[in-house]
Formats: C-alpha cells, structure tokens, sequence
C-alpha cells in the first residue's frame, strides 16, 4: 500500500477545532455551546453582498481573469485609496480568500528550506501553509505580561539565519489583538531591509480597532515598496467567512508576476463571490463605524468579565475580536476538553481554543486560551457566566503563580 | 531587494494564454478573434444552478465545514452513485475546483523531490502543480498516429525509479480527448499495484463521451482502493467554470485524512458556489444527453473540417470537447501568433492552444495545436473557415512529411 507523504502526516489539526468532537457530543447531549473557539461572527453579512449575486447577469459562469475581473479589482483599488493605502490596480492579484493569499506569499518568496520569522502565538493554520509550501517557521515569543507587543527587535536579529526570507506578522493580530504601532512596523521594515527580507502582512482585520485607534497597513510604509507584502480577506471585514475572497497586494512588480503565475495555476477565484466582494467595496464608512462599535462593546464585556475572574490574566485587545488570557487551570486544553465533557451550567458551557496551538515554542502557552469574541453580546455574557463557575469548579484549578516565576517554568 | 523565489521564477506561463496578448491586440484593431484556445464553453450554465444562489436563505454568509457541506456531500454520493462510482459520502472531499483537488493530491501523496509519471500530451497546468508541490513529472509519449492512446505498459516501467510515487492520468483527457478503455485502465492499475504507486484521475469530463461511448471511472476498478485518488470538478460538467467547486474522492481513508488537513487549512470550499453545485448534482440525466449531443455535434464538424484541410493531422476525440491536431506549419506557436497579428479572413481570425505547451519533452508538439470546440457551430465554422484560408497563406507552411519521417526527425 503506498505511503501518504511526510508533509501530509505532519500537517495539524486545525487547533480551532481540535475540540470539535467533544462539542458535537456536547450539543448531542442537548447542550447548548457557546463557540468562542473560531473566528466565525453572528454579525449579518450586509445584504448588499447577496443582493448583488441575486441580482447579476449570469447566462455562463465563465471564468474570470486569473488574477480577479476588472471592476473587482478597479473596486478594491478605491477601497485601498480611503483606506490611505497606497496600492494600484496592478499591484493587486484577486485571491481565493486570505489562505491563497497565504500560500502564494510563501510559495513566491520562499524556497522550500527557507525560513520565515513569527512571533508567537500567531494564527494556528501558518503552520499548515508552511508545511504546505515546505518552508520553516522560526519564532520569537511575545508575551502576555506585555500585552503581546512586537518583541525586542533584537530577539528578531538573533533567529536571522542565510535560510531567512521574510518576516510574517498579522495587524491586528490574531490571537492576541494586539495592533502594531507605526513605530513598531518601521523598526521591522528597517529589518527587514538591513537582511533583504520579505514583510508578510495579513491584514484581516483592518476595520477593527478600539478606543478610536487606527491599524497602520504595512504597504503604507515609507520605502517598503520592494519588501512589503499584504495578504488580505473579505471574511471578517464584511462577515463574509463562506465567499472565498481575499487579495495578495505588492507594490514589488516582480513578485506580483510571479505570485500571479501562481494564480494562473488555478484559473481564477470563485466568480459569484468576486461579485458579492465587489458589492461590499461600495459599502459606506458608516458600516465599518456600527459593526466597530458591535465588536467595541463586544471586547469591553469580554475583558471585563475575564479581568473579574480570579486569576485570570487578561490583556486589552486593540483590535481584531480575539483575546488571549492566561486561565488559573493546570492545562488549558485539559479544561477545554472537560468544558465539553463535565460541566455545565444550566445546561450550556462553551467551547475555546487552546492556545498551545498557537504556539510553535513546545510547552507555551499551556495555561492560555484564546477566546473569540464574536457571539452576540447576551450569548457572550452566558459564555462567561459558564467560564467564571467552572474555572472554580474545575478539579485542575491552580492558583496562578506570578508571572516571573511562570516564565521561568517555561523556559526551564 | 529581496529575491523572487527559484519556484516563482519557474512557474509556467499558462499555455492556454500564452497568446493571449496578441489576441487582445487583435480585438483592439476591430478584429473577431474565435476563442479555440480555452475550454470554456459557451453552452449556458443551467438555470437551476444560479436559482438555488438566488432564493438562498443566507443572513450570515459563514464558514462551511473544511470537507464541505454535508448537505453537498450527500448530493455528490448519490451523483457518484447513479454515475456507477463507488464513492461514499466518507470518501468526499470538496475542494475549491479541480485545481485544489490536484493540488492536494500531489501534496498528500507526494514528497517534495519525488515523480509522477503522466503521458505526454498533458493539461500543461499540471506542470505548474508540480512546481508549487515540488515534484518532478515524468513523462511517457502517446502519439497522435495512435490516437493518443495509452502508450505501453513498458513504456512507464522504464521510467520507475525509487523517486515514483504515482501515476496521473486525465480520462476523457484534456488535451487529446482519448477516453481510456477499462483494459488500459486496469492496466495501468496493475502497474500502479505492482510498484506501490498512487493512481491520481482527473475525470472532469466524465459525462462527454461520444458515438455511444462511456468514461470508466478509474474509482470504480476492482482492486484500486488503496491506490486510486479521484480529482473532480463541476466546471466542465455543467459549464460552469467560474464555480470553483471540485472534489478529491478516494477509498483510502489515510490518503483522505491527510488531503482534509490540507483541506482545514484553507477552511472551507466557496459557500455560495456549493450551493449553486447541490442543485446541479440534482439535474436529471437529460440534461446530459442534451449537452452531450451539441458537443458530439461540435466534435463532428471539428473533425470534418479539420481533415478536409490539407496536410492537417486529426484524431477522433472519443470525449472531453479537445482535439491535438497536427498542422502542416513550421512552428505552431509562430502560426498562432501570426493568425492573431498578420492574418484575418473577412475581419476575422482565430486563437489557437500551441501544443508545444502540452509537452514536456522539448520538441514535441511542434506542428500541433490544441482546438476546443466550445463554441458555437456557427461561430466554429466559421474559425474553421479561417483556419482553412490561414494554413493556404501562411508563409511557414510547409508540406507534411510521412509521419514516420516526422517521430524520427522529433527522436533526434
């Protein structure tokens, strides 16, 4: 019988769903699951979006250009201009939602071999595009205590090795919601230039940000034309998970071309859904301002209720609808599993990710969590109802140790 | 500056649109250029389809499950079931068109480094897979003076080495429309089994076969559980390419497993598009006789036409909607090249697939081309009247040898 391949028995599961058979057992049970594990909002998808694929033209579902129709990408054009980002028609390639985008960035500026610097935790499923496209990730760790700041740029210095070839960041990050400032971004493209290395940016989360922050997009920096990268999505911007759009966008024509060669591989994005996308590129400023406030108060009744749990280490998001929190709990994917299995209030508990799964460093992250914020806001309080009783309840409770002393356990 | 990576500076132009810039500059001059270079068809898209995305109950456009809906799966089943294809539900993959089917096949089944053996002419973006897989294609030859019919056993034993993981084949093929027999098939199947190899099929158009004929489904070989990785898609089947849904469908459960973790990484298939793909999968038979009758009749007239030219070489395609013709012209790609820039017969012209692109051994494919016959009779008659006239004036004409003279002075 022949063998899968070596890089298809080591691509992971999913750590959103690595709980999902419990949760399905759960719900099988007649429990009701709060999921805060994946990034799929409540939030409608605006009817624009549907309105337009009801409503178009369509004798033959042709194919469209490989690298997305015209008008789409005359669209997304604009929606970059009010957006200050300085990206041109040519600069954008249509992709296949963010994952192509993922995908191709790697495949176009890495060799298989080479490396590519995160920070940790970062977005699980890079492992999976890594491994994919047979290229290493090399991390250096942000920590909770810093609310997941950029780490030292030195700690970036020390992990560049002849195999490095880009530097990959998401902005607002997720897990952590951090969102990077100017300053932080400058000092990375000033790496990144110092070692010729690619700036990977996935941007999915533009929009959202807090407390009137605004997220600086890395294709805005000065003299990042030859470097900088962005990997962008419709899904969470409009709430449009299913309609596989995004957009590899690069003021570097050379990658661009090649990274469109890529896309020629596959013919061309979904059709029906470059045309709800183009809907969304007409949406006014206004929708952005309400769903912000959505996720805003969203975001203030998660940090709060985490922050009045004792023990519970909590940063405050920027940005993005997730948080990372540290649990009083001996493993966190222990307690996620026994959420599902043993417990519950009123007949609901909820399911979380574990946040090990968005650490590549063995042993991180053991005791954290990240949670998705994005259940409507009464569903939301149950979930932490739950999580508040059953962080007292679990038989694997630990009190916290200080966070030096955590620190050190790790390292050890 | 950073530099492009090796595989990005490797990745073939697509041979369908390698002329593509000439045809458009053609079409600027005032010119009608008939489009027998790509398969998309102009047969409508059946209405059902874009009825089902029309009356959708969609309020949040989500995440879909990574292997697709289950709705979908069911459909596929029976669909698979009425075809006389052993598939089950379990054994479904949806992907984002046949292109990711193909992607993930290589990936689950292959090492980087490592071969797969396909005969010669193939679907040229096969090659372009390899590269974003990084595996190596190994080709045997079929030849137009058989047809392009499987060439012999003996013929991929010689070229096994302990690199070959697998075998592809696409059947009805695209390019030559050879529809393979089940003793080629089983063929090659006991050849697969002997050397522990993957059988990788590519059936997407499965439904057009002519004169009576039926595809053999390589999934439905006695035997092939272990081995056989159908890759499928609904944009041919139904014409509707700019639909990218597809699927992966294997009996082996670790070949699947693996491909579905390729499959979490990217989430989900395009959500709107398998709604669209579940009505299809409930059309009745007859709107594959219906369809299936216009191609036969296209196919007709392409051979008819075809052999009346002098000098020109035509197989009978016994399925898919493509025939390799051989023209008596010094080089295919310049005749192409020249029909768009120098040629026209009452304002009119043609764009032709150069079959060079469909060869990996170079020299091959020289004097042939690829023509699709996706468009109307009237309007491929009229290409053909173009194309009668063109080979007449074409200053590289140049008389046909004896086709053994012809694979000689190719062996050279």
């Amino acid at each position: 019988m022949p063998v899968v391949s070596q890089r298809g028995q080591d691509m992971p599961v999913s750590p959103f769903r690595k709980l999902l058979p419990y949760a399905e057992a759960a719900r099988r049970q007649g429990k009701t699951v709060y999921p805060l594990n994946i990034g799929q909002p409540d939030v409608l998808t605006p009817p624009a979006l549907l309105e337009a694929v009801r409503t178009a033209d369509v004798a033959v579902l042709g194919y469209a250009p490989g690298a997305g129709t015209e008008s789409y990408r005359r669209k997304l054009e604009a929606y970059y201009q009010r957006a200050g980002i300085p990206a041109r028609y040519d600069d954008i390639l249509v992709t296949t939602a963010g994952s192509e985008a993922i995908l191709f960035a790697l495949l176009t500026c890495l060799n298989p071999g080479d490396e590519v610097i995160i920070a940790e935790p970062f977005y699980g499923t890079y492992t999976a595009f890594a491994i994919a496209a047979g290229v290493h990730i090399v991390t250096v760790t942000a920590h909770i205590e810093d609310g997941f700041a950029l780490p030292p740029l030195a700690d970036f210095e020390a992990v560049i090795t002849p195999r490095t070839r880009a530097v990959l960041i998401c902005n607002p990050s997720n897990p952590t919601g951090y969102v990077y400032t100017r300053a932080e971004l400058d000092a990375l493209l000033g790496l990144c230039k110092r070692h010729d290395l690619y700036l990977l940016s996935d941007e999915a989360y533009r929009e959202y940000c807090y407390d009137g922050a605004q997220a600086t997009s890395a294709l805005s920096l000065e003299g990042g034309e030859e470097h900088v990268v962005l990997l962008d999505t419709i899904s969470k911007r409009y709430s449009a998970c299913g309609a596989r759009v995004g957009a590899l966008v690069t003021r570097n024509p050379e990658v661009w071309q090649a990274a469109f060669h890529f896309g020629q591989m596959r013919i061309c994005p979904p059709v029906l859904e470059m045309i709800a996308a183009e809907a969304a590129a007409d949406l006014p400023s206004t929708y952005f301002d309400e769903t912000r406030a959505e996720y805003q108060a969203r975001r203030d009744l998660t940090v709060r209720r985490l922050r009045a749990m004792p023990g519970v280490t909590c940063p405050v998001p920027g940005g993005a609808f997730y948080v990372v929190a540290r649990l009083p709990v001996d493993d966190a994917e222990t307690f996620g599993q026994w959420l599902l299995e043993d417990f519950t209030l009123n007949n609901q508990t909820l399911m979380l990710s574990p946040a090990n799964g968005f650490y590549q460093t063995p042993g991180l992250g053991r005791q954290e969590v990240r949670l998705a914020y994005v259940i409507n806001q009464t569903d939301l309080a149950a979930a932490f109802d739950c999580l508040a009783q059953a962080l007292l309840e679990y038989p694997g409770r630990v009190e916290p140790a200080p966070a030096a002393f955590v620190e050190a356990a790790i390292a050890s």
